[in-house]
């Protein structure tokens, strides 16, 4: 029986989780797939945790060249995160003929064109299933499956911890910064959870992701970024009036104008299926010119559902010697053709103060008619403390620069001011 | 640049959409893949359909023969459906080391044992994407990505047509019939619906879908099977006060107990993500022991979303020339160690129509009560013109012959009658 041996070069989370399914499954692989996958070695600096997942003692490694220089060695899982040391490592493993299966959506994403063309010039296999929404199979869905679609939008709830917060928000009434306490004692958002919240791991998945779909280099500079940490649970309360779930939604649209990309808490109406996508669950939405429809839905981190991903990664490079490379991920910047669009569409959500006085309300609408605005659906509600009242509007489909410009013109009255501005799908 | 030749049997809906998903692509498919995809023929009948969708007259066949021994033919597509002569028209061109793309679940699923040798014998490809749900990738998800898995459930609303029916029945309130009726006028039935809608379609694509998902031949033969035509309008509505939604759903379990697979009208609770599967959309639900739940879902028919799975085939076939074989599904019978659980279990769905006399209810209780069946939720109904009201249970989990003995002894009392039996989930 064919034997491929396994490096796994850190053990926390998704490392543990990965060695865990790796080890209770062997006999099931041997028989299902005919390979035997053992892992070889690990490297991982402290050597209880090694212990404590039963590895023994003679295969945990304290460096790379070790594993490198291992005959024994087929494939190298790299599961540290971060830039630096992941990338030196995965490259050192690339170039001493070792394929890499990856779950770092921060190096895949900054350096996919240097980590494919070494892997294409060393003839090794270059996996990354895991960086993306944990063990839902999107990436090889898109790369084997729908390949031969033109995709015309993808949409994605593909960050966990914001996913979790914003449900907590919704279901409890709690405000952000409690309910990111409680998510951090929990273990779903971590010591510094700038990345999540600010919105730059989604980013980086939605720069992976809409490269593939839109079979063009999109670099994660293009991406328009906004996190989740000004939301104020008052505007998830009004969305859900208005038929409306918050979420922080990665956006890739390809059309005619050109492509757009941009992640932002985003209201979603409540029949369409991201609405229903909650807690620590992630799904990708895609819209295909031939395959129409399609959502892929599941757990978005996780060490198991994430290890999944990457042991698919591993069987599908023990069972399939002929890896094919990416055509245009092994470039560093957009094609000099791609047209990105950043004056995008939307119908927005506004909370404004305004003075409580006969005749307001026509006058923000005609403030928002000037810049051709209309309005779909409002509320008014009875004057606060302040003596103002809360006037939220959801407008019809217009233009980003057209609303802020209109937003900007609002506040410039002193009748009118706009607290919340949040984009709708 | 790799020039690959292609046949497709048969120009219905799903060969009609893959022709146009083919040619209109062309060139993209040359620029993602290096590889230059050309329909040289079709085998069609009808030379008018052929001509109308743009094919040159000397591309239309009237016999295999043709196709089977012209060299510049690679890849077969077959999507005439149903077993002859898809199957003789199958191994002909697997005979004379073609690889084939097939939609066709009946075919696969009753002689994947045939197919599969004959392919692995002659080195030749043979994929079924299309078999099972339309463009959503459920089938290579479970080849290639979910494969490190030991999967305990499978779930799918997977038949198009049943679920276009119970929708608009939901919908409107309106009668099976009455919703056959128009969902034939709308192409969403066939003229003779009978494989759709008495479940042997879900079972045919379950059969393929169990066997993936549990590495083990599933035979369609030991699947109970159950259609929506006994659907009463009452039920559904009912069910929804209820909070449950009414789809035919697919169920495939592995458990220790063994394997349980069954297609039959089932109550799905509406905070489940397969409740809001609507009209002709399609989902399969899976729960591995690594990546927990997933769920899949798109179009689950229809000539482009079917093309585009072909499609995927046909890319995949072309770019990895290393095929491998299922290592299950070549044969005709379950393994000898499959055990098949028929007495499974579920909770229930009861209406029942009972005397208006006082102590009915604790007597329908008592008697559900001797078989250890125990009610989660009722609702009693006013007394209708024939002197009779309307009783309906949702039981506890329990198991299908012990509920189906304690409706046995209802109905033999004389004061209360079980009008409806539906599982839930």
């Amino acid at each position: 029986m064919k034997k491929v041996g396994v490096a796994i070069l850190g053990l926390g989370v998704v490392g543990g989780g990965t060695y865990k399914i790796l080890s209770e499954h062997r006999e099931q692989y041997k028989k299902s797939h005919g390979v035997d996958i053992v892992v070889e070695s690990v490297l991982e600096r402290s050597k209880e945790r090694a212990l404590s997942l039963g590895i023994e003692e003679n295969r945990i490694c304290s460096n790379i060249a070790e594993i490198c220089s291992n005959p024994e060695i087929d494939i190298v899982v790299e599961v540290i995160g971060g830039i630096e040391p992941a990338k030196t490592f995965v490259l050192a493993a690339l170039n001493s003929g070792k394929s890499v299966v990856t779950s770092n959506k921060e190096l895949y994403c900054k350096y996919s064109h240097q980590l494919e063309k070494t892997a294409k010039k060393n003839r090794v296999g270059l996996f990354y299933e895991a960086t993306c929404v944990g063990g839902v199979p999107v990436i090889r869905a898109m790369l084997d499956n729908l390949q031969g679609n033109n995709f015309t939008s993808i949409m994605g709830i593909i960050n966990g911890t914001t996913n979790y917060i914003l449900s907590k928000m919704s279901q409890s009434g709690a405000a952000y910064k409690s309910v990111l306490e409680e998510a951090k004692k929990l273990g779903y958002a971590e010591a510094d959870p700038t990345s999540d919240v600010e919105g730059y791991d989604a980013a980086y998945k939605l720069s992976i992701l809409s490269s593939l779909a839109f079979h063009t280099k999109i670099p994660f500079t293009e991406i328009y970024r906004e996190g989740i940490d000004g939301i104020d649970n008052l505007d998830i309360e009004y969305g859900k009036r208005l038929g409306y779930s918050l979420k922080l939604l990665a956006i890739g649209k390809n059309e005619k104008s050109g492509i757009e990309v941009r992640v932002h808490p985003t209201f979603i109406k409540s029949d369409h299926p991201l609405a229903g996508v909650n807690d620590s669950y992630n799904a990708v939405f895609l819209t295909g010119d031939s395959v129409e429809d399609v959502m892929l839905y599941g757990r978005g981190a996780g060490a198991l559902p994430t290890g999944s991903a990457i042991v698919g990664d591993i069987i599908y490079c023990a069972t399939h010697p002929n890896h094919s490379y990416s055509t245009f991920n092994n470039t560093e910047k957009a094609d000099s053709a791609t047209k990105f669009v950043k004056n995008f569409g939307s119908a927005y959500y506004l909370r404004l103060s305004v003075q409580d006085k006969t005749g307001v309300l026509s006058k923000v609408t005609a403030l928002l008619g000037k810049h051709s605005i209309s309005v779909s659906q409002f509320i008014q509600e009875s004057v606060r403390d302040d003596g103002r009242a809360p006037l939220i509007l959801i407008t019809h489909l217009n233009k980003e620069q057209n609303v802020m410009r209109a937003v900007s013109d609002i506040n410039s009255t002193g009748f009118a001011k706009v607290e919340a501005v949040i984009r709708t799908i």
